[in-house]
């Protein structure tokens, strides 16, 4: 039974009330929606790069809702509450900072920026302090401190990974759910979707920004980001 | 000699280089400077409001750059390097929050926020969140809680004065600067320009908000606003 479709991705619900299945769909949209095209494969590659990045997440200790890859385009979860909250990780500025704040594209976060947007398109996706987190109910003061510790594990997680791949992790964005017991998991996804991905010390993207900025074949470059991923695991 | 001249206010070295003066002009905008009128009488009404008010946070242990009035449109400060936030506490939701969070106008903060915004007009003075101020180079961690801390203070003090005047005080914005030493002082102004001020239990507007929505006469606003303040001093 379908329980809900998103941009991206159905979610099915299954006879195991502590499972459902996630199908990736054939779909990439930018711009708040703004851009939608349908293309063949794309679906294929988030599910198989997402899956093994969450099964590469719990190796180095991050829970996460994934439970495992049951087909091509499909992963079964556990069913969570998702905070509506974008958690986005900085390393470098790139997107929406540049624009917002005035940084230079590519200057360095030292530490890493760790920002919440609040999911709610209409209002478009505004950022939150920790002051409107708590006042809008979103988390708890000590739930803020967990999300932005998860948060960097992850980001620490991915730039080994994706330095070993020779790339350079810009940024991302992951999302949290809460779970029956209302422990924090991981959830949504992790894949160049969510991420910006560059080629060490070249100006290549491994990521969305091929779609946004128009500059290649975005199954051409997901496909390459999925082999050299597999030749690191 | 002119030091700086501003939207509603011009800067004036003196002979001793302790001491500046400021000039309050008969000037008022609106809308980061898209409205833009003359105004007589105005100037001297925000320079003897604010003067009285800076008088009354020395009083309450809050320090600023406020040394005397000097005439009725003039004081003298102490000269401060701004810190190019603008730090806004709100106890009730009205103006860009509103619009930007989804909040209902009136709806209560508890506690107050305090929010940090980039004066910036180039870049429309945008939000930040502490890891902006920090990366930014505008303040250092204990900056922030000290900045934090003092508007904070200044919102009890003036909810206090307030409500002896029959008034509530929705939100506020004050600016800090450094002194020679490096000590944080409050600076700029506060007075009816910078709060968002209610009438306890109505609608009626002691604030900009007058010009900003045209519901009456600033003037007479301000005169009332500084008659009330001077009834309960």
């Amino acid at each position: 039974m379908l329980l809900y479709e998103g941009k991206a991705k159905k979610v099915f619900k299954t006879e195991d009330p502590e499972v459902l299945r996630i199908e990736y769909k054939d779909e990439v949209t930018a711009g708040n929606g703004v851009r939608h095209d349908f293309m063949e494969g794309k679906g294929r590659l988030n599910n198989l790069i997402s899956s093994d990045i969450f099964k590469y997440m719990e190796k180095n200790g991050v829970k996460s809702h994934f439970i495992e890859r049951v087909s091509d385009t499909e992963q079964t979860v556990k069913p969570v509450a998702i905070i509506p909250l974008e958690v986005t990780v900085r390393n470098r500025a790139a997107g929406s900072i540049v624009k917002r704040l005035g940084f230079e594209k590519g200057a360095e976060f030292t530490p890493p920026l760790v920002e919440f947007y609040y999911k709610k398109d209409a209002l478009n996706d505004p950022i939150l302090t920790d002051g409107h987190v708590l006042e809008l109910g979103l988390a708890t003061g000590a739930e803020i401190g967990e999300l932005k510790a998860a948060a960097l594990k992850v980001n620490d997680i991915l730039i080994r990974m994706m330095d070993m791949m020779g790339m350079e992790l810009a940024d991302f964005k992951i999302e949290f759910g809460r779970d029956n017991a209302g422990d924090i998991l991981l959830a949504d996804e992790i894949s160049p979707d969510t991420c910006r991905i560059w080629g060490a010390g070249t100006n290549e993207n491994f990521d969305k920004d091929v779609y946004r900025e128009n500059t290649g074949s975005l199954i051409d470059t997901y496909t390459k980001f999925y082999e050299k991923m597999e030749a690191v695991k």
